[in-house]
Formats: C-alpha cells, sequence, structure tokens
C-alpha cells in the first residue's frame, strides 16, 4: 500500500486559501493533514512546492493529439471538412491507442489527473491507456445519429459494460451523443433508454455555436437545451460542453437539471465560437469546469492555461476585473471538473479525499517573488512547473520523469501514426 | 569576433513560411543563410529547434517584477493606490536594478532579446542591466507632469545623453510621457521641445481605460489622440502602448502620424480594459507590437502567451476564426516589436540582418506531431521551450543556461529587494 507524507508544502485549501502543512498518504487516500515537524522514512520534500488538486480536463478528445498543428487559422466548416474528418476515417484503432498514450504524457505533464473524453469508436483503447497511465478517464464513445447510430450506440453500451468502474474506479463510462446537429430527437431517446438501464451519465456537446442553434431553431423550434431536455436526456446526469450561446431560459434548465458545463475558453477562442456566460452561470451556482477540447483545435491539453483564459476572459467579456479571481479558477480546474465528471472525493485537498495530487516547482523566476502562490499558478507559471503528480495515491511523475509510460516509445509510435495518417 | 553556424534548423522567414537552412552568423549579423550540408567548427547543431527571430517586448516596466502577485483581482484604482503605489514609493536604487535584473533573466529564458521600459527613478540602473545581460533595451524615464514633472524630464534628458546607443547601440533611450490624466497638454509640449532638440522617440500609455477617455474629454473637449497631436509629440516616433478605446478618428491619425501600438492583450484582459481593435489597426497598415505590460498587471514577462492571446482574443472579438494566423502573431512579436521600438535590421532572418535569434527546443510532447512549427509555437508550446537566445550575434542563453546574468545570486538580491519592499 502506498504510504507517504508530503512535508512542508504549501497548499490549497478547498476554501481557496493557502497554508503550510503536510500532507499524509494512505492507500488511495488523504489520510491526515497536520502542521509542524515531520520525521521518518517515505518524506517527499514538499519546499518550494505548491500542493493542489490534480487539475480536471472536463472535455477533451484525446486522440485527435495526432492532428495537433494539422490545420489551423482556418474556417470551421472548411476545417472540420476538408482536413479534419477525412484523417479521422483513416483512423485506426492503433492511432486511436497511440494518440491517447501521447494525450496522456502531455496531461501528466502539464498536472492534470483526470480526464473527460469523447471519440471514437475503439474506445477501448483509450480506456487501455487510463489504466496503464494510472490516470483518471470518463470516457463516452462518440454517438453520432445520422451516420451509423445504432452500431455506434452498441460500442457504447458494450463500452460500458467492459470498461466501467474498472482500474479500481478510476475507469468511468459515460454516454457520448456527439451534439443536438448530429443526434436528432429520437436518436437521443434512445440514448435515454440504453443510458437509464445502466444508469450511466452523459457527455454531450452543446450550444458551442450560433449556426448549432439557427439550425436548432429552424428544425425543431426550439433551442438546444430545450429540444434535450424534452428528451429526458438532462435527467440522467449531464455533462454540457462549450454552452458558449445561452438564453436565459436555457440558463434556468441547466440550473434546474443540475446540469455541469465544462467551459472551454482556448477552443471557443480559437475556432470564434464566443464566450460562455460564466460569471452568470457561476452566480446561479451551476458548477463550471473547465476543459481543453481537442488538440486539434486549442492546440495543446494544458489545464494551467486553460485556468489562465477562463480568468483573463470572464473580467475582459464583463469588464470586471473582479470576475473569476485566480482562487475561483483553479477551483474550476479542480473542485468543479471532479463534479462535472461526478467523481466522489476527489478535487480537495482534505482527509479522506483521493489523493489526486499535483505539486508545482515554484523556483523558476516566474514564481518570484512569491507573495501569492494561487495567483503565481493561474496568472505567471507555466505548465512545466508541474513536478509530482499522484493519482490515487499512486506517482505518476515525480521530478518530472514518468512513473508509469515510457515517453520515448510512446513519442515513437504516435510519430509513425501520424505520419501514416498525413502522408497522401 | 563572433563566427558560428547554426545548421539544419526549421526557420522562420520574413514572409512567414519555414524553411530548413543553415544560418551563419559573422559579428553582429546574419552573413548568409544556406541549404544543404554544413562542415567545420562552431557549428549549433539545429535539428528539432526552430529558429524564430528574437521576441520584442514593445511595452513592459521591467523593475515591476517586484510586485508580481503581491495584489491581484482588484478594481484599478484600489489596486494603485492601496497596494502598488505606496510600495513604488518605497523603491531604491537598488531594487529598480535587482527587480530589471530578475527581469532580463525571465525575458531571455522566454525567448526576449528585446524590451520598450518606461519606468523610474533610477532608469540608469535598468540601463546598467541592459548593458550586463546583452538585451536590447529602449528606455524612457516615466514622466508625471502633475508631481515633480520639471524634475523628472531632467532625468529623462540626462538618462539620453549618458545612456542613448551605449553597449553597442543596444541602448536607445526614448522620453517616456506617462499618460494624459497623468500630464497635460503644456507639460507635454515641454517633453515635445527637449525631446525634438536630441532626436529622441516618445513612448506614452494611450486610450487604455474607458475613464481616461470621458476624463479627457471633460477636460479638453478632445479625446487623447487628438490632444496628443496638437502638443506635436505625435511627430517624433511614436510609441503608443494599449490603445484600447479608439475612435475612428484617432485610427486616422495613428495612421496619418505613423504611430506604431503595443498591444497588451493579457494585461487589457486581466485589469478588464477592454479589447485594442487589432484586426481594424492592421487593415490600415498600422505597425501593432506585442508587450506584456509590467509583472504586476499581467502576471509574467512571457512573450509567446502574448502572442497566444492577441491570436486567440482577436478572433473571439471579431468572431473571425481567421484573425490574427499564428505567422501574423509571430511577425507582431519579432518584425512589428522591431519597427515599434524603432531599431534598425531587427525582427527577420535575413542576410545582413542584426543576428537576434531564438532556437525553440520542439522535442517536448506538446510540439508532435510537428506539421507546422508556427502553429505550433503560437498556439501549443510554452515559454520553457526557449533554448538558446542570440543577440547581437551574442550568445545570452544556450541549453536554457545562462551566459551573461548569474541567475542564482539575482534571485537572492532580488528576494531580498522583495521582502524589505513589502514587510511592514
Amino acid at each position: 500500500m502506498n504510504s507517504f507524507v508530503i512535508s512542508g508544502v504549501k497548499m490549497f485549501k478547498p476554501s481557496g486559501e493557502v497554508v503550510t502543512a503536510n500532507i499524509y498518504v494512505s492507500g488511495d487516500k488523504i489520510s491526515k493533514i497536520t502542521q509542524g515537524e515531520v520525521a521518518g522514512a517515505n518524506v517527499i520534500d514538499g519546499k518550494n512546492k505548491f500542493a493542489t488538486p490534480g487539475l480536471v480536463n472536463a472535455h477533451t478528445h484525446a486522440s485527435m493529439t495526432l492532428l495537433r498543428s494539422y490545420s489551423d487559422d482556418k474556417a470551421l466548416m472548411d476545417w472540420l471538412q476538408k482536413d479534419i474528418w477525412p484523417i479521422e476515417d483513416k483512423m485506426t484503432r492503433k492511432d486511436i491507442y497511440w494518440g491517447a498514450a501521447l494525450a496522456a504524457v502531455e496531461m501528466i505533464k502539464s498536472g492534470t489527473t483526470a480526464f473527460a473524453d469523447m471519440y471514437g469508436p475503439c474506445m477501448d483503447e483509450v480506456a487501455k491507456v487510463v489504466d496503464e497511465s494510472g490516470l483518471r478517464g470518463s470516457l463516452s464513445q462518440g454517438l453520432i445519429g445520422i451516420f451509423d447510430g445504432d452500431k455506434r450506440l452498441v460500442w457504447n453500451i458494450e463500452l460500458y459494460k467492459n470498461f466501467h468502474g474498472r482500474a479500481d474506479g478510476r475507469i468511468q463510462i459515460m454516454f457520448g451523443p456527439h451534439a443536438i446537429y448530429t443526434c436528432p430527437p429520437d436518436y437521443l431517446k434512445k440514448v435515454v433508454n440504453e443510458a437509464a438501464k445502466l444508469g450511466a451519465e452523459i457527455h454531450m456537446h452543446m450550444n458551442e455555436t450560433k449556426t448549432e442553434i439557427d439550425d436548432c431553431i429552424k428544425n425543431y423550434g426550439k433551442r438546444p437545451f430545450e429540444v434535450v431536455a424534452e428528451t429526458g436526456l438532462l435527467d440522467l446526469g449531464f455533462l454540457a460542453a462549450h454552452c458558449v450561446h445561452l438564453s436565459d431560459e436555457e440558463i434556468e434548465i441547466i440550473k434546474a437539471k443540475k446540469v455541469r458545463v465544462a467551459h472551454n475558453p482556448g477552443s471557443n477562442m480559437k475556432l470564434a465560437s464566443g464566450i460562455c456566460p460564466v460569471t452568470k452561470l457561476l452566480s446561479k451556482g451551476v458548477t463550471v469546469a473547465l476543459g481543453t477540447d481537442g488538440a486539434s483545435s486549442n492546440n495543446n491539453l494544458d489545464m494551467l492555461e486553460e485556468m489562465r483564459l477562463a480568468a483573463l476572459l470572464a473580467k475582459v467579456d464583463t469588464l470586471n476585473p473582479l470576475a473569476v479571481p485566480a482562487a475561483q479558477a483553479l477551483q474550476m480546474a479542480t473542485e468543479n471538473g471532479a463534479k462535472a465528471l461526478n467523481l466522489a472525493n476527489v478535487g480537495r485537498l482534505e482527509e479522506g479525499c483521493k489523493a489526486d495530487i499535483v505539486l508545482w516547482d515554484m523556483c523558476s523566476v516566474e514564481w518570484q517573488p512569491n507573495y501569492n502562490p494561487v495567483s503565481l499558478l493561474v496568472y505567471s507559471a507555466n505548465s512545466s512547473a508541474a513536478d509530482t503528480v499522484i493519482v490515487d495515491g499512486k506517482i505518476l511523475m515525480q521530478g518530472r520523469e514518468l512513473k508509469t509510460l515510457d515517453e520515448e516509445k510512446i513519442l515513437a509510435e504516435f510519430t509513425a501514426c501520424a505520419n501514416r495518417l498525413t502522408k497522401n
């Protein structure tokens, strides 16, 4: 059983305060948090380190790392139809695996400990990566109702049956209806039936672009959340990615149905989708988490950057420098992320919680002077400061050295996959 | 005389294209650029590196690193009056030096080779740091007309006489009238007189906040650029920081007077000032460069981040995913930066230009796959990828090891200054 103590470390408390403490880990849990001296074996020196809960990437498509920098600065439909989809059509089981494996390396090295993924087919390969890497993954099969919808639904059911709760509970399976423009209401009702039978939750793109809203109103006479609510999908536990364009009525639905929102500021800015009304949602008590979206639209899986963007974008959007202060951005990326993925006892550094911990190294110049580690992490640091990453009490990286994954091999296999996919 | 060649490196051309080339450096210049094999001594292996011109930080206050993370998430006037100004009042000559020295470390380590600085008193200490570090600095005394205005003007004149053109031309001195709300028109006319006698250019905060515009109209019946134009200040060569709130008439003045704009997206977002109309200015042919502003409002001096923010913010602001593509963001941070600081033959990798070069290491996962180094640098990398930094043909950092500055000593002295300033 894992048993160690991180001594004398500055620690981010659930309240948003920072204290110097000793964090004891036993098995998969934080067993106690103390002040004062620590002696004995199995001590990780926490000096000049900042301990935060592991970052939770609440919306991504891990294997899309394969398409990073392949196509940028394009109009959305040009980008998808001409560049992204033709390559995705060529992806094999092997590509899904190595794409997700590289994503796992990138996530661990930037302080992410859990992620919500939607892609596929072959999501079992992503499950394998979650198992091997030691990360937590909430995986869903991307369900496209208008193309092979029934087949994909079977894949999602199988994924659930084969993997939900596996790897000591680190793998969770959700159902992943892609979006209202690819999943008509009748299909969504099928998804509700199957997911409800299994008790599975839902992960879906919602209200990302203006076009999506306009088309939905044209086709169904209602806005997306209204259509989706009528199918019963929101009652299963619902993670909604993007939520850029929301009416006041939709915000009330989100609140009433306890929908969790994954805000993706980097992707929404880069694709010029618009700005999610984060402060409005937060003021209504909605759980707003943060996600990177896929690496082909972001272009990385760096949650530190996403925190910074969330804090900066909310301020300039509302013209209020007090909007989304640093501690709130960090809570969105940790505690809210865990809530968004429905991970029990994750996202908080306190006794009895899961030991999902990142130690950030505070030695480099951008951390000086060190008046406020939270401000420094959110506004100044870069993700290469992630020094030690712990999930379920297990050390996945220490001193930036990966403990569970073979970075060199993954890089080589990943590069071979990318080359094959993009060579004519 | 420095003489070496960077072999087989991917290189960002002034056109925005990327080619694999050998970059020969002789003395302070790029003497030639070739294709094919290179043999002989003094070869820097360019494999897996991306060569760009050094980044130019077109607006900062270097010594404000001392105030990083001291006060964040506050309303502007609370922040300035209660937290920032009282500490600044206590700053000594030594603080200015060590604050700027830490800034120099941070700039070199994140790929910046030149910066435009406005602060003071004791800007001669910043000049000393520029000299010792090997960076280029365009320095100006912050001139506050409404408080000790004449004394400060004398300081700026002395600064010019003692330092302009020194350190092999790496130090340039500008005049730094702080802003329209601290420098009334009569005072600006005095600045014009003195600067014109010396042939000095101007660096000034312009149109940063809505309040500044409203007050200017109330006091002078005109908008800031109209008031400043009448003083003659714009005719001397003018670097305008921020330019968030601009009327169409002011944009025409900017264009006609060839004003160079330093866009500070990070600071403008964090302080909720608003969004500079970058695409409009660029479409008029205005030189728009990028700046970080001081580390107390940003909170770092990371120009890679500023490029990314400039590209992302322009897209979401105009709802156009084609706005400020990656190559343009990189040009803003390099070639436009050099133009903004009026640095001759800087900011372009071509024969005869100054050898101000950054080699970015492309080995880490966020650079994979490597379809497009420009996209990767602007949208995915972080600044710890800066591996080698060259200014005027001299290597300031190689393999992330600083060659001109003693990082450890600077960190210790800087920390002592910060502690003294903020202890009651």
